[in-house]
């Protein structure tokens, strides 16, 4: 297929790497400055290279890449809150050209989903965001092959910051301030972890799945309760371990109700992940209990996501 | 969609029970003495309330139920080893109608893959078997979305009997013959526990993964190493108790080879799940170590898998 990816993030610049791999081509490609656009198929590595060396992927306006030839457009701008734009405006565009859209963009799936799903009804195109929901772990896809109506409830930790940070408080008895710095150090926090570590991104992607569980929902993250992992002391996690237990930053969505906050769990338990891994349990109706852990997120990682979203679209 | 269900097992009992909840019709069923078929759909409390009573699912002959009208034939007699019959027979008829073919029997693709694949590009039916590995737990389906290329190795516990056996050894320090009595009792291993204990289930579940992963392989049974858990002394996990590793039977596919023996592994790793749980991990070239457990057995998880499949069939 051919792919229009708007964002030269982690996970854009990734797409735009492996595309070909995947068997697709990339004939536009944008940033929010620039935009290089070829019906033939773009020079993927020059691209990356002027990205790299000038900031800019092309000589292009960003908006001739929305207006390019393409089959698929892949929306990998940074997540905004909201009226989640510029990413929602993207999406309609392609929807109003009947266009299919992948995302990696959680912004317009948590904040606008109803006008999404209104927009895909009259479209041709059609919408796929499992990269949103834990990188390339299959969570969106194992509902939807199960049948949303058919899962009772998911809870999870979905953001590996913050999981990073609690595992090393727990392991090292360290306080957050140290360990969240050590995390910068090690580039798995951000300069500005705000949303990492106060819940926000977490909150994000429970209710996207809230949005796949119970589509009636409408949820936005305005109707989530959110909780960080800020002020807490590390004498919590030490108590906690004393007990065979440790602290995870879990996010859940059951009974109509998205929530997210530190949580008491069993030391080994399946939402006791290590490291920046993340982990989601569905509790399923006829099959108990199942668990998926992996890699949440990182630019490879997602762009292999949304390359397996773009292979499940029907060509 | 119209299913034939052939078997009248838990799954075959189980996906008649459920067809309806799916959207599906069940227009003939069938055990090994009996049949019943209805254009309409037949009546699945009666059909299963006549298996219950009297051993037989209605008046009509089995060979009524091959010959119905249906769109997905669902084949879930006992799995068979070598010629794989009478399942193989089963598919190849369906195929040869043009009929889709949903698999819960190892059988046909463990031992005659090849053929299955050669039967299928001859006719306008398609074949899955995601039910067939790790029950309702996304393996198949993972690895599918993925593409088989991008994964190097696939290592789990696909046999809930075997787990059950060693988690108890090891929780207990009873020894082998005592706990496998004490899972007969439970109903958790059958009278006749070979297949579970000495790691030819297993074995399958891995041939079948590795048929998929490395589809030119050809593999069948006779291709893996196998080895069980029924002389494995106590005094093992003891001591690896001692050292924080317990033992689980591990089936591997890595390097074209499938292999299933006992394998030290960390108490509390993805690949040690408690009693009989199955756990997998896939290894992938973008998204590195994937990991998925769950319940993988049972007639109505497996039931639940089948028609996942069904869903994901294009009508």
């Amino acid at each position: 297929m051919r792919l229009a990816v708007i964002g030269a993030g982690a996970v854009g610049t990734a797409v735009v790497d492996l595309a070909a791999d995947f068997g697709h081509t990339v004939t536009a490609f944008a940033d929010s400055q620039s935009a290089v656009v070829d019906p033939g198929g773009i020079d993927a590595s020059a691209a990356l290279n002027a990205k790299r060396t000038d900031g800019v992927v092309g000589d292009a306006a960003p908006s001739e890449a929305l207006s390019a030839d393409y089959d698929v457009l892949v929306e990998a701008t940074p997540t905004t809150l909201g009226d989640a734009q510029p990413g929602f405006g993207h999406v309609q565009t392609a929807l109003e050209r009947d266009r299919h859209v992948v995302l990696a963009n959680k912004g317009p799936i948590a904040e606008r989903y109803a006008e999404i799903r209104a927009l895909e009804a009259e479209s041709a195109g059609t919408v796929r965001f499992g990269a949103t929901v834990g990188g390339a772990m299959p969570v969106i896809s194992t509902i939807e092959d199960f049948g949303p109506e058919r899962i009772s409830a998911m809870r999870g930790v979905l953001n590996g910051t913050a999981n990073f940070v609690l595992t090393r408080m727990g392991a090292e008895g360290l306080d957050y301030e140290h360990v969240l710095a050590e995390a910068q150090d090690l580039g798995v926090a951000e300069a500005d972890p705000s949303f990492d570590v106060d819940g926000t991104d977490a909150a994000l992607k429970g209710v996207i799945v809230a949005n796949v569980l119970d589509p009636d929902g409408e949820y936005t993250l305005a109707d989530a309760e959110v909780e960080g992992i800020e002020d807490l002391p590390g004498s919590m996690l030490e108590l906690a371990r004393e007990d065979g237990r440790t602290i995870r930053l879990i996010v859940e969505f059951a009974d109509g109700q998205v929530r997210v906050g530190p949580r008491l769990v069993p030391e080994h338990a399946a939402l006791a992940p290590a490291g920046t891994r993340n982990a989601v349990q569905l509790e399923t109706e006829h099959a108990g209990q199942l668990s998926v852990s992996g890699r949440g997120a990182g630019g490879t990682e997602t762009a292999s996501a949304v390359l397996s979203d773009v292979e499940r679209i029907q060509p």
